[in-house]
């Protein structure tokens, strides 16, 4: 099969490499580059490489932003005495959107994996814990992902945090709202149960 | 919601932009991007921008070649007799893997459909014709797709290519092999029925 254009055979391979797109969906993405505009071409060429070497973590919460300082560390409006602790920036848009939680964040970058090498040094945890140091701070929550990881990483960070006579706490456990029953697993399920309220 | 990056949404814009890729997942990509190194962001960019550059339109067939000619037009092996007309790029990548047709190809890049406003003027069919003027080509497979416009375009272009004396087939309609005749639609089951053959 002697039909090869190595420039489209090197594009394509990156887009394999991207998350979730396997050769055949890398393929199709690369022939729709080639099918549109120089122009749009390069803005897309263009958007990687700005994106890449604006975008940094914030000095404070260690946050993406293109600033020293992100806008939710800047906001004067936000509750400066709760930090929400999560293991990703995807999690701070998640929380925003709630448009419940005005308090600030601290994005780990990750949670606590053995078996991948990833140890707290790996992680985000000393710029938390020099933001404790002032008295400003009151609560902490814990809002690493309901997975083994994101447990062993909450309760690593508690057992360093509740020394400091902080109050720390963790997102609650249930049926997700929408769901159906019959399809939670047993562990939602009793956790579920465990954590019922009374009603009225 | 104040908190916004403007590089990163422009990149998750851009990938938006991609065939298939929904709001969601454009997100994860350019989140992954910008977890990357800065080198293999800069070689995401550069497979972009050199692809769009080198590969263009192999000016006998009007497959996307990085060359003046594609390797398949300059292939001395391939029968020259034979040329199986086909929408899209990919549409020979598909029968280059089948190691079963030798002969050369066309690019149409798309097929006629007044409803997209895509007429014969906008499909290399101008140079389809010039390469049937000499006496070497016998034969035009109509590899176009299965659909009303690649009907439309098949029967357009038999009809311009008949009168001058030459062979114009069109790909065998029916079940899909491996597939599963309870799932087939009526039309591709009554086209099997109509084109079936004699056994041994």
């Amino acid at each position: 099969m002697a039909y090869r254009v190595a420039p489209l055979e090197k594009l394509v391979e990156q887009f394999e490499r991207l998350p979730g797109i396997g050769h055949k969906t890398a393929g199709r993405l690369a022939y729709h580059i080639l099918s549109r505009s120089e122009t749009e071409a390069r803005a897309f060429a263009d958007a990687i490489i700005e994106a890449k070497e604006k975008i940094h973590y914030c000095s404070c919460c260690q946050n993406l932003t293109d600033d020293d300082i992100c806008p939710i560390c800047k906001d004067t409006s936000k509750d400066r005495s709760v930090i929400c602790v999560v293991e990703d920036p995807r999690d701070v848009m998640a929380f925003e959107r709630t448009r419940e939680y005005n308090g600030l964040y601290h994005v780990l970058h990750g949670a606590i994996s053995p078996l991948d090498g990833i140890g707290p040094d790996n992680l985000r945890i000393k710029e938390l814990m020099s933001r404790l140091a002032g008295d400003e701070v009151k609560e902490i929550i814990m809002a690493t992902n309901p997975t083994v990881e994101g447990e062993a990483t909450a309760s690593y960070l508690s057992r360093l945090i509740r020394p400091m006579g902080l109050k720390v706490t963790r997102l609650a456990y249930g049926i997700p709202v929408g769901g159906d029953l019959e399809y939670a697993d047993e562990i939602t399920l009793s956790r579920a149960l465990e954590g019922r309220n009374e009603i009225g």
